[in-house]
Order: C-alpha cells, then sequence, then structure tokens
C-alpha cells in the first residue's frame, strides 16, 4: 500500500470541493469511486497552479500524462454538502513517471477523510513513455523543494 | 413537456440495465441525472440492434449525431440493484434531426419509473446541420413501420 | 418544450462550475448527462444561499423536494477545463412544486452552452406531495420579486 | 502496491460490462475513476452470485462493509463500446475485513486492461468493525476453495 503521509504540513498546495448529491450513494456517504474525480480535481487544480496544463501536443494539453495507478485509503465517510480540503503534492519525480499524493480532509473538522496516490507516465506522440520534459521537472522541483523525492 | 406515451407496446425495442451503486444518491433512490445515462444506453443499444452506429465518419463513428435537447419526467423512484427496462423507440425523423422517446419499467414490478425524450442533430465534417443518411432514415422506419412521424 | 429565458438579465443568483474531466466524454466535450449534475448544483446552491437546504425532516434536510421532471436544451458544447457560469432563478410557484431555469454560459465568451428547467414536488413524511412550507414560499418571493410566477 | 494475479485461471468469477459514453472522457479513453465503478459491480455481482447481499441490517443490505481502500493499476486503454471482462475474486479472509482483487480484459482481445484491489470492513449496527458473519466466511471459502488466504 502507497505510503501517504497524513502530515498537513507536508502539502504546499490546496485546493476544495464540495460534495455534489451524484457523488453520494444509497448508503448516504460519498461514493468510494468519487475520490478518483476528487483526485482528478486535485492533479489539475495543482498543474495549473504552476502553468503545467498546456505543455506539448494534443493529449499533453488535456492531461500531463496517462494515469497507470491509483490507490486510495478511506479513513472517515464524507456527506453530501460537506467542503473538502483537497491537500496535492508530488512526491516523485522519475525518469519518465511521476505521483501524485493527496490528503483529503473535512475543512470543518479538520479530519482526515482519505488519502491517495496517482502515478502517471509522460507519452510522446506514439503513445509510448518518454522523458519528463524539463520545463515540467524544473517546475514542480522548484515548489516542492525539498519536499520531493526526484 | 414532451408527450412520451407509457402504452408499453408503442416500443419494439428494449433493454436493461441494473441500478449500480454509483447511480443512486444519499436520498437513498436513483439520483435523477443517472437516467441521462440509461437513456444514452438505451439510444446506443436500439442503433446497435439495427447495425447504425458505424455509419460515416469519425464522430459519428461515436455518437450518430449531438445531443441538443433531453427531457424526463420521474414517476417512482428506482433503487440500487433494481432491474430497469428500458423501452427504446425514435418517435420522429425530420430532415437533420430525429428523436428518441424512453418508457424506463421497474422490471419485477412493471411499473413506470422515468419517461423521456433525446433529440439528436446529424453533424457534418464541420459541425454544421446536415441531413440524415438516407441508410439511416431507411433503417429506422424499416424498424418502426407505422410507428414513426417520419 | 420548457421556455427558458436566455436574457442573462431575468437571473439574480449566479454560481459556477469548472468543468471536471470526469464530465466529459469520448466524443470531447462536457457529457450531456453531466448537465444534470451542473443543474443540481446550481439548485444547491441557490437554496443555501436563502439559508433553505435545511427546513423540516429528513429527506427535505438534503433534498427540498423531489425532482419530478428535467429538461434542457444544448446549444453549443462546452469543453474540459471551461468555467461555466450557472444562471438560477425559480421560475413558479406552485400549491405543492417549483420549478428552477438554468442559463448555463461559458464564463468567457458569455456564450449561451445551455439552458433547462427542472421540476420539483414538496414531499412529507410518507413521501406524499404536500404544500410547499410558508417559509420556503416566502423567501423564494422575497427573493425573485415581480421575476416569479407565483 | 497490492499484488494482483495477471492470471486469468485464479478467478473463478466472471461478469462483464460495456463501457458506456459516460464513463468515457475527453482523451478518448475510459475514465481512469469509471474503473472503481466496474470493481464495484464486479464485487456485487460475485456477491449476488452466493447470494450474500440479504444479510444482516440496512446497510449490509446494500453492501456487505465499507470500502477502506482500494488500488487499481491501468495496463491498456479501454474504449467507448468496448465489452470489458471483470475477473473477481476473493483473496483474502481477515477478522473483520476482507480483499477482494480483480482482473479486467477486453473481451475481445483477451488483453488485459487493468488489475485491480478492494478491501472492506465489516461493521455492526454501530458502524464499528466487527467479526465477518460465518454465513458469508463459509460462502466464500466454499467457492473459493484453496484459492483464498482465510
Amino acid at each position: 500500500m502507497t505510503d501517504v503521509t497524513r502530515d498537513r504540513n507536508a502539502y504546499r498546495f490546496h485546493t476544495e470541493v464540495r460534495v455534489r448529491l451524484s457523488e453520494t450513494d444509497a448508503v448516504g456517504i460519498v461514493f468510494f469511486g468519487s475520490y478518483s474525480t476528487y483526485m482528478d480535481v486535485g492533479r489539475m487544480d495543482y498543474l495549473e497552479n504552476l502553468g503545467l496544463t498546456r505543455l506539448g501536443g494534443a493529449v499533453r494539453d488535456l492531461i500531463p500524462g496517462a494515469v497507470v495507478a491509483s490507490s486510495a485509503q478511506f479513513h472517515r465517510p464524507a456527506r453530501y454538502n460537506d467542503v473538502l480540503e483537497l491537500n496535492v503534492r508530488v512526491s516523485r519525480l522519475g525518469t519518465t513517471s511521476y505521483t501524485f499524493h493527496f490528503l483529503i480532509a473535512n475543512k470543518r473538522s479538520a479530519e482526515t477523510v482519505a488519502t491517495g496516490a496517482l502515478t502517471l507516465v509522460w507519452l510522446d506522440d506514439d503513445f509510448k513513455p518518454t522523458s519528463l520534459p524539463e520545463e515540467f521537472r524544473d517546475a514542480i522541483v522548484g515548489f516542492e523543494g525539498t519536499n520531493i523525492d526526484a
């Protein structure tokens, strides 16, 4: 299982979502699959904050790399209309892939709701893995500083 | 409001879906927006049954026309794991647009859960409305017979 | 078809959403069913703005009334990461039901993307239609003024 | 990372889904979060096949336990209208928790699309972890045989 820190101070980027009715299920809580969407929102807000959503070609314009792995741990349920704080960091920069970590907290109670990780691979125009662009790598390292395993 | 018949005999095509947990909401019933997905499944199953999903260019390969209007009426709630019978017909063939009608029933109780309609416009390669292909029109008329307003 | 005005000045409440990747489809645009979720977000933001999301019992705590009809017209496609302005009004207050109208515009271009309507029925503890609470009716009329058909 | 076998013969239960347009995204492939829904469908079909979806109280009627962890690896993209074979097994039965493994393959090409895991905890009426019911445990062991780490 991916080891995602629950220390909020390890995260330098924060964004938030409010739980929509469509994201809950008949158990009365947020459907576990909805956290994939929250992580996706968190990662795009992170990249947009660094101006990194418009690098390269068509696919990369949309998403910088393809998701090759995801994981999440669900610590407490969230409910309709809860505001969730998405704490996002890039925890690893490899040669062709990189990894986001997420700490999702209930904004009101500050309690941890979920933690998770996404790993993406950078693709060339033939959808083959290729090296992360220097511009991308530099921007991430500049933002995360010593916070990252690069 | 679109007048969608609740006479099941007016529909010559039937398919079904089973309600998934992700399609329900915290009220304990199917989220009303999930019926858009059910209508979309119903329309694609209908077109596939007539071999009409692979006409023309790239966009049309995916979806024969763009949805320009939708409507739905919700008569009774549906719940997790319910099997829903999707009754589908093309009720109108215009010059560049056509309309699907849907009667969605609980398979076990045979009660009407929802009715709805989708109107689509056929598009050329520049995304401008264009005449429905003859092959498309003929297949629909052949299937629906006198059932249709063509 | 519901007549929803495209005059932005007719709407006194505005909120917004940014299009998520999960809300788009393989055609490259926002899936038409995602607009149901946008309308749902718009209506809850509207009601929350008036302090009307916590009236009455359990079901009403979650959603003030059950959706009994929806409709939408799609004028222009929206795409990933577009910011959509949701203009929301209550256009009708009946005895037991009421209707929201929506004008959804691309925030950057100000062009109309979609229009739509939702009709809800107020329910008592036995899920039977019942009169709209006076507190609810008064708050809506106070906000909409002469803008409403009450 | 959870080690999920890609040997199809290790799975004794199979079900399938056909990719819906709403499950794809603007990249042209299935949105990675949609696999959560596929895993959820797979697990419920598995439990229903063994008659295990109606044990105990209200929450357990809906879902036998709460999801506490999920993970997935994405090996190849899937596209609109692809039929996906969901191979499902329970790979571990603990005292209060148990784990599903999934191998998701393209039915036509037989290629592996994704693998994944879900871990659930059984809850009592106060939502505290409690021992898996004997009836549940016995049915799983009876079905999986020596295939399981119980």
